[in-house]
Order: structure tokens, then C-alpha cells, then sequence
């Protein structure tokens, strides 16, 4: 029964202005003011943005809200998506070690390389590895007989058929993802697979550490200048099974990304949070907890801290681990923990609980809190402390956590301006590269028509304020990030 | 790089009771105390809904997160939704004229009843007329000849193959609805064209009578005890071609409803919401704003205000229309609204904008308020206002906004105790009844495994309380559903 007493069309416009302003204040990077070049660029870039969504709105055909494995195609058709690429989106800070890198590498280098094996489980899965002629024996039960590659492809007749197939086990990429994964339980298996298949080949010395050189690579073509890996450091191996630990795994890291850093005078590094698995039980994660402080005593520079991954629907919840996970402070040692929290749409269950502990664990980011929005509580405590949530559009897409991304809950999150960065998980996997495909889900997906540069510029300034970079290093890595931002506005604005 | 100095575990079960606690605090009537009686009832309700969905979680079957269509059977299996049909709901807010009846009983005892003819347009839609037998006439190139029903069937050799084919064509149902309405545009179409078929059937005076009647005997047998129906008032006709006014049609509602309150004395009745199509240009809406000003002035309790009905995304949004709606206020004449808005997936454009102009014309309720949790100043404004929106989870699904109800927005604002109801839209349309469907996707899809009784008994409480009845009406109807909610508890407490 409410009787409205506005007097004219004037005030009716005055009310929404200031609505509009409101919400744009509050919005994603809201608060950030553009310099002139900066405003001319956002002009330019909104109205492609404007442009492509009224055609979208016209044909139905939106990429946000396609499956990324359709859309793919068309989101390389967008003049947005191209801006976006040469944009210096900051850092990666959501990537797991070996699905960073194009498959297709792993097919058309990798299994073409000497010495070369594959074998088939019962199940059907395939393995490689890697041994001189004197071939591999594994048990009977495990696999089938290991087969070089080099021989079998000469008796091929049609090898790209073959390397075709590989690649296809290689990623989750199919052309109707809807009925080839009919649940999480279908994609999570194949995801899974696929890391238990690609184990041999990167677990290899010589690609191990190429993985990593190419992988930069691919960041640094894609504009981003600093990753944070998430990686479980398995055993590394030698053509002749020597082994080598955790250790030199992380040295590797490090010593491999100091190179790339000096050959390309505008890229940052990398660091290293090392992961374990939480289908584990709690004694061993009591151990990997001690691997971590272990390693990031050795290497406080690149150890960045501690993780669990694997899927959270089916693994131990954070609570199962609470006694492993406290070990750090109970003994006065500063273990900052990047914790998976929340990847789920299992609202208020045991699962969903993860994201509570991960901000009581004094998580320094929440890896996807995808859950985060039907969390007031959690919501509010984690932007007080100024902790992000790592967005992972396509991934979560792919996984099957929402279809339409423009009904992603980080879109309610970024009108907010709730701490957050885009990453993009495993994009190896997923058929995409580096960060942009995501930064583009994020930018037409979960922006809608109204966020703008102002957004995308935090976003690219929070991948370096959330990183786990010492502040000197964040000091110099945002120095660096300003200089190539501003020739990219150079550049954009002279179009 | 923060240290975080908890010391036990128990310190860690404190804080996460305190979060638990805050968040159960904000949820949709997480204030409501609970009597002894309720308490034992929501424990064994809490027990199965548990159950359930820890089973979903293994097979991975989870209605919410299943399209309605293929989800009907499941939910009627469930224990929980017999508990909800049971339940009084209280008022059903959001509903159209002639969605709110199953299409069986128009296929079964409407298309059945003497003189009904049908024909077919040449862009193969299905009209009906009920006339005389000196046949009506229809301009040629509006329709086929009529054909009388009754000798048509005569000559069908199956029958029931006929009807089952006009039940198609009166509701969205389908076996693969995601194959069958590739998009938004897809389903809106059928939808659209839906309305038009039945037309001629429901606005022959004695179905228009019937259809009332049997209308509030489904939501009645449902549990729910008052309506109010968004009403286009379009002529009613007779046999002898002779039609009916708006004011006919409201008489008409009001003496039904009237009637049917007297013969179940816990029914309270039904009010009418006159509508328009946004489709209409703006002159013709400000007449429609003056038919709706004379129509609340000569029935005050039956005539509740005026809403904007069809399409969002391709119709005229609320700002083209202001002038129309501030003729009221500018008149000092009270027209509440009701408005439609927020109806979109596309954040950030001018349809979006309907939300912020639905706010500003002081719209009593918001129907559906789709996109209502990407606009927080929007969000705020209506929370201070006490304006709720009408979440309608099962034609959101339908209409393609969302797939997984789970993603539906209104999780995040059931979190936070927005205002709200829960309503059905056009259950006939849906192959849904009454009420309960959609209740059951918004206490296990949108409210997740912790939405208890409290939010279900705040959720109808609501509906009074944000109802259109006059204040006296509101108390009368909230002590007798206060009563047959008292007897709902003390029946499933037995049990
Ligand atoms: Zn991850
Ligand atoms: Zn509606």
C-alpha cells in the first residue's frame, strides 16, 4: 500500500543516476580512476563489449553461456577476446603443475622422443614411460606389455589417427561435452585419468623440465608475467629409473624459471605451493604438512606454502585434516596455506564447510570459493582480512559446477567488489591457454554489460597484491606490471 | 604471509559454531523460534531431508540440479515433498491467469464440452471457438474452416492419440527439453503461442467460470489458501458471440472466489493483479495504467494493482513506459505495482535496468527479481523497503535462465533473509501443480542441506504477510493459517 510521491520524469532519472552510481562505486575495481588514455581505451573496448552482446542478444548465441568447448571458436572470433590477450593480465595464481601447458606438445613432442613406451591397464588407461631398451617390466596385473612408440607408429597406417586419439585422452575436450560427461562423477574420472596417464610423460627429467620452460612460455605469450603453481612434486625420473625427491623438483622449479626470467626481461618468476591430495588420510597429511615447512624453510623464496587438491565433493573435508593443518602454528612456523575451499554446489554440507575452515585456517587465498556467495558470514570475514577467492571460470564450468556462466556466483561477487583474481586452473586440460579465455569469461561473463576496464585493470592489479610475492617482490613485479600496462594503453589508444 | 596463533582444536570448533551460528542467524527465518512441537517435527524433517540428498550425492541425481521435466517423477518419490504438499503454504503470489490449472482438464473437459471448434493457422498453430452451429467465420487467411470437435473426433480412429497431441501443444513439457528448445528465443516462442491456443478456450464464459473455480480447488487441495493472479482481462465471450468486459471479469473472479470461500472455509480468496504486454507501445500502456486506476477504484478489494507481463528481454522495458506509470502518483491516486523485473540473464543492460525502475516506481513486490543478486544498491533499497521479490524457481528453470537450481541467485539471497516468496508463475504451463514443486526446489535446491522448517514456515508467513490484502484481511488470514499450520505440526508430530 505504499503511495510513491515522486513529482516528475526529472527526479525518476535523478533516483536511477545515483542508483547506477552506487553500484559502480561498489563494483570490481569501481574505485580505481582512469587516466585520459585510459578513458579513451575504455571507450573503445565498451563499445566493442556493447556491440558484441547486442549481436549476442540477437542470435542466442552468447560465449559465457555456451559450454567453452563449443564456444571456443567463436570467443576467438571476438575483437574483446583480442584486447584482452594483449592486456598484461598480471599473474596466474590458480594452476596446478601440469595443466598449464597445451596437450598438444605432450602428443607432437613429448611421445615422439626417444625411448618412448606405452602400455595399456586393464581398465584401459594408458601409461608411458620412458627407459632404455631393456624395456620396463611392470607387473601383469598393472599393464599390459610396454610398447616403444617409435616402433608401433611405423606399423600405423594412419599415425595422425593415432596422435589424434592420444591428444584426445590427453584433455577433456569432446564436441558434446553434455552427453559425453553426464555427471561430475563421468568428468572427474576422466580428469583424474587423464593425470595417472600424462604421469609418465612429465614426470620424465628432461621433459620435466621443459614442461615448465614451455609453460611460461605460453603465460608469457598469453601476457602474464608470474605463476603460482600448485604442484604435487611427485618423483622426478632418469632414462636409467635413478629418481629424483621433492627437492630437486623445486630447485628445478626455480632454477628453470630464473633462466626463463633472465631471457625475458619483463617476466617476474614463479613459486611453488606444494599440494597433496586429499583422498590421503589424516597421518599422511600430518607428513605432507611437515614436507611443506620442510621446503619452505629451504627455499623460503619459492615454496610459497601449502595446498590439498583433488576433488572436494569426494575427498576429505578440511575439518578431517584440522589436526595435520594446525601443526604449523602449534609450532610457531609461518605455513601460509592456498586452500581448494568450496568447489562445490552442495550447499551446507560437511564439504561446503570447507570454505568456514579455510578462513579459519587463516587461508592467505581461497582456492575457487566457488561456494562464497551463499556465505554471508564467510563472505564478509574473508573481505575484512582482505583474503581473494581464485575464480576459475572454465574450470568450473567444465567440472559442471554451472552451465551459464553469466549465473557463476562470482558475478553477485564482483558487483560487490569482493577480493578476487581469475586464473584458469588446468586450461591444458580444458582446451584453453593461459589466462585470457578466463579473463574473457570473467570480463563478458561474469561483468555483464557494465564491467569495464576499471574492472579488469584490478583484477590484473590483484593477481600481484594477492600473490604470495615478499613485498619487495611485489614492489618490483607491480612496477613492472605498470610499465607494460601503460604501453598497452599507448598502444591501444593510437588504434 | 599471515601467522595465524589459534591453539587447539577446540578453539577452531568455537569459531566455526560462531560462523555456523551467524550464518543460520541471517538465513531466511533463521529468528524464528521454534516450539517444542515444531522442533521434534523439523528434527524428523531435517532426518529425511538428509537422507535424501546424501543419496543424491551418491547417485548423483539430484532433482534441483535435474530439469524439471525429467525431474518431476523423482520428486514425487520424494519423502520431503509429500511432507510439503502437506504443509500449509500459505498465499501463492505469482501467478497468471491461465497458467494456473493442469492442461489435462482443458484437453479432457473443455475440448469435449458441445460446440467447441478448432482450426489451424497457417503457420500450423491450433485456435478453438466454441459457437453455434452455423459455424463461425474466420477471415481466410487467419485460419483453416472450423472444424466442430465433436464430429472430428467421430471420425479419429485413435482418439486418445488426438488428445494427447493437443496436451503437447497446451504445455512446455517435452521428454528432451534441452534438445527441443535449443534457446531462450526457442521456448518463449511456444510459450507465447501457447497463450494463444487456449485463448478461445478459456474465454468462453462458462470455461472462464469453470477454470476459476478449478484453479483455487487445485491450489486449495495443495494447501495453499489464498491467490492473486496477474490478469490480462481479455473479452470473455458467449455462444451467441455476445462478450464480456474487464468488469464482467472481475465481477466474475470475485463472485467464484467468493463462492468458493464460503463452501471451504479455510480458503480466503483471490485478488487480481491487471496486466498488461510489454509488447505495447507506451500510448497504449498509459490507457491501460487509467483501466487499471478505474478498475482498483470499483473493486478495492478485489482489483490489487497493475504489472507489466511477456518477455523482458524483447519487450519494452519499464523506463520506455515511466510516463504510463507515474500518471498515479502524479494524480495522487494509489495503483500499487507489481511489477515484473529482473527477468534476465543479460546484467548491465537496459532490461536489466527494469529491476532499478521497478525499485524507483515503488513496486509493493518484484516479480521474480531474477538478476536481483548483481545489484547490491538494488538489493539494499528493497531490504530497507521491505519490498520482497517472487522467486519462481520451477519457470526460471523452464524459461532457460538457469539449469541447475542450485545456481539460481536466490540461493545467495535465501542466505541472507531477502525478502521473499516462493510462487509457481504458470504451473499448468510447466506439467507442475499448485505449489509444491516449487516449494520443494526452493527448500532443497535453493536453500541447500541447512534451510530448515524455520525457512520454510517464514516463507509462508510471507506470503501473507507480503500479500495485497487490506491489514484486516492480512490478520484474519494469518490466524487461520496460523491455525492449520498449528495442525499440520501436531499431525506430522504424531507420525
Ligand atoms: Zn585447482
Ligand atoms: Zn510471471
Amino acid at each position: 500500500m505504499v503511495l510513491s510521491f515522486f513529482c516528475s520524469a526529472k527526479s525518476i532519472d535523478d533516483e536511477r543516476d545515483e542508483l547506477l552510481k552506487r553500484e559502480a562505486m561498489v563494483r570490481l575495481g569501481g574505485q580505481l580512476v582512469l587516466k585520459k588514455e585510459e578513458e579513451d581505451v575504455n571507450g573503445k573496448l565498451m563499445a566493442l563489449k556493447r556491440a558484441e552482446i547486442m549481436e549476442a542478444m540477437k542470435t542466442q548465441k552468447f560465449p559465457p553461456s555456451m559450454h567453452f568447448f563449443q564456444a571456443k571458436k567463436l570467443i576467438e572470433k571476438s575483437e574483446v577476446f583480442h584486447v584482452l590477450k594483449k592486456m598484461p593480465k598480471g599473474a596466474a595464481l590458480h594452476l596446478h603443475d601440469f595443466g598449464i601447458l597445451d596437450m598438444d606438445w605432450l602428443v607432437k613432442n613429448v611421445t615422439y622422443r626417444p625411448y618412448c613406451h606405452m602400455c595399456i591397464t586393464p581398465r584401459g588407461t594408458l601409461r608411458f614411460k620412458f627407459a632404455l631398451p631393456i624395456s620396463p617390466a611392470p607387473k601383469k596385473e598393472d599393464c599390459s606389455k610396454w610398447i616403444l612408440l617409435e616402433n608401433y607408429r611405423k606399423e600405423l597406417q594412419n599415425v595422425t589417427e593415432f596422435d589424434n586419439g592420444l591428444l584426445k585422452t590427453f584433455t577433456l575436450v569432446t564436441e558434446n561435452p553434455e552427453v559425453t560427461y553426464a555427471d561430475q562423477d563421468d568428468i572427474w574420472t576422466k580428469f583424474e585419468t587423464i593425470f595417472f596417464t600424462i604421469s609418465g610423460l612429465v614426470h620424465y627429467a628432461p621433459v620435466f623440465r621443459d614442461y615448465i620452460i614451455r609453460g611460461l612460455e605460453e603465460f608469457y605469450l598469453d601476457n602474464v608475467i608470474y605463476l603460482e603453481l600448485r604442484a604435487m612434486l611427485h618423483p622426478v625420473y632418469e632414462l636409467n629409473g635413478k629418481t629424483h625427491d621433492k627437492e630437486w623438483c623445486v630447485k628445478t622449479y626455480k632454477e628453470v624459471a630464473d633462466q626463463f626470467a633472465k631471457d625475458h626481461p619483463e617476466f617476474i618468476g614463479l613459486k611453488i605451493i606444494y599440494s597433496d591430495h586429499r583422498s590421503k588420510d589424516a597421518s599422511f597429511i600430518k607428513k605432507s604438512v611437515r614436507t611443506a615447512m620442510a621446503l619452505r624453510n629451504r627455499f623460503p623464496k619459492t615454496v610459497a606454502g601449502f595446498d590439498l587438491v583433488g576433488r572436494e565433493d569426494t575427498g576429505h573435508t578440511l575439518y578431517d585434516y584440522k589436526d595435520a593443518l594446525l601443526i604449523p602454528s602449534l609450532e610457531y612456523v609461518n605455513l601460509p596455506y592456498f586452500l581448494h575451499a568450496g568447489e562445490t554446489d552442495w550447499k551446507g554440507t560437511s564439504i561446503d564447510n570447507n570454505l568456514l575452515d579455510a578462513l579459519i585456517m587463516n587461508s592467505t587465498r581461497i582456492g575457487h570459493g566457488f561456494a562464497l556467495n551463499k556465505h554471508p558470514a564467510i563472505m564478509e570475514d574473508l573481505r575484512k582480512k582482505d583474503i581473494p577467492i581464485e575464480v576459475c571460470p572454465i574450470s568450473n564450468q567444465v567440472l559442471k559446477l554451472v552451465s551459464d556462466l553469466r549465473n557463476h556466483p562470482a558475478v553477485s561477487l564482483m558487483a560487490i567488489g569482493q577480493p578476487m583474481v581469475i586464473s584458469s586452473d588446468d586450461p591444458g586440460f580444458f582446451g584453453a591457454k593461459g589466462l585470457t579465455y578466463d579473463f574473457y569469461e570473467g570480463f563478458m561473463g561474469l561483468g555483464g554489460m557494465d564491467a569495464d576496464l576499471r574492472t579488469l585493470k584490478q583484477l590484473a592489479f590483484n593477481s600481484i597484491k594477492y600473490s604470495a610475492m615478499m613485498p619487495a617482490e611485489k614492489e618490483a613485479a607491480m612496477k613492472t606490471w605498470e610499465k607494460i600496462w601503460d604501453k598497452f594503453i599507448v598502444d591501444q589508444a593510437r588504434k
